[in-house]
């Protein structure tokens, strides 16, 4: 491996992975932590043996999360879910979330109200209480976002888990994001703790990156890959939107292909909105398989980049 | 009360603390919270009926809390340090960390390595495990870091609590932390733990925005003042730095005066720094008296304004 310190490279020429890696080795390993730096939360033994906490932070970052001019109370509402979605995503229940803003001094504080608005009206329905935080002035508007949750110890859906065969699913339709869902998605928290509570689910993560980066998430750490049925994406979207667009915050996870007709149904008995099959997970190394009509396509690397 | 809604008021007009009480009202009510928005951190119940945990968060933004050319390894102590002080100050032993990192491309991987080597060292020395965060591109260069920590139940030290007659004590010198102990000062992490066992301590806080400011919070709850001994203020540097310097980061905490002699005496068999007696708590409600030598000043609002 080449070594980047020497070479006294940037953030920019290293591309998030990578550093993402190296800072992963200043988690400090610690027998009480199931699950560090790497999954959509870190998962920790509490001081109750029968229970885990899950814990984990996203930043939204005005320019980058969201323009300007975007109504506050969506801006509000995107920050807090993306961080419920985490939650959702190792079927745990939100519990204790804290807000850092940084903010302009022109801003009004009636704006800054509003996040706070949407804030509350996700967590008074999904559920998590808002504790603590801090407030700093300077630009861009920024909300870094810290939220824990709990669940029975031992039974957090990790990304990796993922078996030769299993079903792809996802909770909801992909793609097309950019038209406003980013903003007004629904954290899929009661569809995580139920896929939980089922012990049908191998591996979950959440869409955020877009379906081709997250479904590499999901099956790389078992050296596998991914078949994906080419009909499906085209009736959530389109292929490139479905596979690229990211900010679905679907949950994306796998079961045995045994229990397929029991997901369906249960899910169906459960939940107004469908469950979506996408496709399979396959033995080709890190390769994701567009499968149309009896053909099957390659798909090569790409996909958002945020360094 | 203005309605600041109405007039369309920017945050730069409101100044923090009004902005924070407004703010404050979005943290909602749940009887697992001890302690909410207010405090250093917020206590909460835990699953388990013995333990509380306790929950911050604070940012450490360039141009702000260190200057562009600071050595990185000392900008990652000061960062993950000002969450650890906010534990100690609570009587808590630190648990799990997150850092959310904001960083330009231009920015060398090993600029952000060194701060978090600064971070890991404070990590390893004081308790608390990093298991997770995020990094989003973007200037300037600014650490958001939550922090828990744990307690046995009921015995967290809030900075209410102080009664009339208490004495005012502090964990180390204050004044002349722009000299560099604003980046480089300990975290009372084991003094906060031996105070919280010692069950002799009413209220505790740690010096951040400068003792003037400080020694009000740890007053006003109980519609109380301080009087304080101008001539420890000059023994620990002047006054005026004592005062307003802020950025010390000792515990200020206050205990009945019947517990003068153990606790100095107790504290000399345990620490090798020694513990400052700097005045006590008087009924003369929300101000600050100056003590010397026989006459009493009183003194009049002043500190730091974030906004």
């Amino acid at each position: 491996m080449v070594d980047e310190w020497k070479e006294n490279r940037s953030l920019g020429d290293l591309g998030e992975a990578r550093i993402l890696s190296r800072l992963a080795g200043y988690g400090a390993l610690d027998g009480r932590v199931t699950c560090g730096i790497g999954d959509d939360c870190a998962v920790c033994r509490t001081e109750n043996p029968a229970v885990d906490q899950v814990l984990t932070s996203d930043a939204t970052i005005e320019g980058i999360h969201f323009r300007s001019d975007e109504d506050p109370v969506r801006v509000g509402r995107k920050a807090v879910s993306r961080v419920l979605s985490d939650i959702a995503s190792m079927g745990a229940s939100p519990e204790w979330v804290l807000i850092n803003v940084v903010a302009p001094k022109e801003m009004k504080l009636r704006s800054l109200e509003a996040i706070y608005e949407g804030i509350q009206e996700r967590l008074e329905t999904f559920g998590g209480v808002l504790v603590g935080g801090d407030l700093t002035e300077g630009g861009p508007l920024a909300l870094h976002i810290f939220a824990s949750g709990s669940l029975p110890h031992g039974t957090a859906i990790l990304r990796s888990g993922a078996a030769d065969g299993d079903l792809i699913w996802s909770t909801g339709k992909l793609g097309g994001s950019a038209a406003g869902k980013h903003l007004d998605f629904i954290p899929r928290v009661r569809e995580g703790i139920w896929l939980r509570d089922s012990g049908w689910v191998h591996a979950m993560t959440d869409i955020s990156d877009g379906l081709a980066i997250d479904l590499k998430h999901l099956t790389e750490d078992q050296a596998l890959g991914a078949s994906v049925e080419v009909s499906v994406l085209e009736a959530m979207s389109s292929v490139d939107q479905a596979l690229y667009d990211g900010e679905d915050f679907e949950l994306l996870f796998t079961t045995s292909a045994d229990v397929e007709k029991i997901v369906q149904r249960e899910w169906k008995n459960t939940f107004a909105e469908p469950l979506w099959k996408i496709g399979s997970v396959v033995k080709s190394t890190h390769e994701i398989h567009l499968h149309d009509k009896g053909t099957y396509r390659l798909l090569s690397d790409g996909g958002l980049h945020h360094f």
